[in-house]
């Protein structure tokens, strides 16, 4: 019988930003936890959607042709091949759900590509 | 651009226990909300994990070889075949995360059995 999974405690085990850790895996899927603070790079995944839940904070996710605002207890679901960019004013605790071995930036290669499947 | 989902406002929209009503898919994934209440039934899941996550409430989950109890901000991964039975003293409002068709009661065939793929 496994644990069970305490958001906030995994929070307090890592303060970096924009690094997600895997804290579950369901079938193929994982759920990742990330801080994030500030401008995300543009980026698109093309095989799949991802969904974000927010836990704390305030997270907006910019669109070519608008953006969303996402509170504490709220979610959104990114359609595969859709570019997007998070941004945090200030930093926020976010959830995240996608297939194991989808990279955070998708196919942009930047400076904030993350190392994957790394667990907290 | 679809809208954003937030789980006190969905909450709102129904109030039968052991219901789950769909708010999103991603990929061939459904997140479903459910209130429950009471005691469901002994069944697994054959060909599938199931994930629980406590939006607001206690849930406890019983295992043949003992249980765990989840509070809010709190998930646990039911791996697939492991039979199980939710129990909650008071009402507890829930999120499950399983593949589009997963049918509540698995192959228990019980009256619980809820109609699936309803969204809210």
């Amino acid at each position: 019988m496994s644990k069970v999974i305490n958001f906030k405690e995994k929070f307090h085990k890592f303060d970096d930003h924009w690094s997600p850790r895997v804290i579950a895996e369901m079938n193929d899927y994982q759920f990742k936890l990330v801080k994030v603070e500030g401008e995300f790079v543009w980026h698109d995944h093309p095989v799949t959607d991802e969904v974000f839940i927010v836990i704390e904070g305030v997270l907006s996710i910019e669109f070519r042709d608008g953006n969303v605002t996402l509170n504490s207890g709220e979610m959104y679901v990114i359609p595969k091949g859709v570019e997007h960019k998070p941004v945090a004013k200030s930093e926020c605790k976010i959830m995240i759900v996608v297939p194991k071995g989808v990279v955070n930036t998708g196919d942009s290669g930047s400076a904030l590509t993350a190392e994957n499947d790394v667990w907290v």
